[in-house]
């Protein structure tokens, strides 16, 4: 089925993303890890990659959103919350060698600044991430102005040891930090 | 003179680095920038793209410990001396239209999984700002554990919030990361 293929051309971009950013990934290797048939690509994707890294950027936050969502739902506090989602992060780098990252924070820093489209998509997923995190520190009686500092503090805190796990092969910056806001957002 | 073409070489990947990343840069491109003749390239770096990248990212962590070992020398607490630091990324950032970041941030995400030589200068570029950052606050009183989980939150953070500017090509993260450090850094 035509909407099969588009499904994994968009989920193997947001794989290849992760583990290696907007300029190293190729279309031969997406269509390849895609199992995609040829032409299929342009089908879909008429404007070509930065059209199908967009796709796959937007797929990658929402998911992460959602992930963000469900923490926050199966948790008393935010810092449970918190706490639970640098514990994922962990745990996937761990499994994956310290190979798969964050598709937002590759494109942001090898891509946005020569494609607005991709510029426009990594905004938006890091502007609803601090959003949802904020809604939800209000909720636990922050101020507006707290809860905002409080999530861009948060979110800059996942991706840069994200960033620094891949760079330093281990997941001991996470876990810190981790901790950290553990103690940071202790309500009360 | 032979040494100013490795250093141009040098310092024009450092900034293709910062801009990019790793993967979309490319040796004829360095080449233009840095306006090396011909031959030159493999000349000064026989294993080609990774030794220079290798050589750019240890040049870029080197100017930038020097840069924070200046800032922390120049203020009176290390509080104030972060602030500095943030101050600098956001006036960089706003200047350069949020192309430049971060080399080290860029090559660990995009080329420290498929290339050990980067991996190593990504880890200790870390490292050593960690390290750094954590002794000065060990020379404020904390105690080792709590300068280092501080310091590597704050790296974490100015990584974060750089990759956020890039994203959402805006300064205003990195301001409010800022200001949420200058409290959690108050002495006392």
């Amino acid at each position: 089925m035509a909407s099969d293929t588009r499904d994994r051309l968009v989920r193997s971009t947001s794989r290849l993303l992760r583990t290696q950013g907007y300029g190293a990934t190729g279309l031969n290797q997406i269509m390849a890890e895609a199992s995609a048939p040829k032409g299929s690509m342009y089908f879909h994707f008429p404007r070509g990659k930065v059209e199908l890294a967009a796709a796959a950027v937007d797929l990658y936050a929402e998911r992460a959103t959602a992930h963000m969502r469900r923490h926050l739902a199966g948790h008393d506090t935010v810092r449970d919350a918190v706490v639970a989602i640098f514990d994922a992060y962990v745990e996937h780098l761990d499994r994956t060698d310290y190979v798969e990252g964050c598709a937002v924070a590759s494109v942001a820093l090898d891509a946005a600044a020569s494609h607005e489209e991709l510029a426009d998509a990594t905004s938006q997923a890091f502007r609803q991430w601090v959003e949802v995190l904020a809604e939800a520190l209000e909720a636990e009686g922050r101020t507006p102005a707290e809860a905002h500092g409080l999530a861009t503090l948060v979110i800059a805190a996942i991706e840069g040891t994200v960033t620094m796990a891949k760079g330093m092969q281990s997941t001991e910056p996470v876990a810190t930090a981790r901790d950290q806001l553990r103690t940071l957002l202790s309500p009360g």
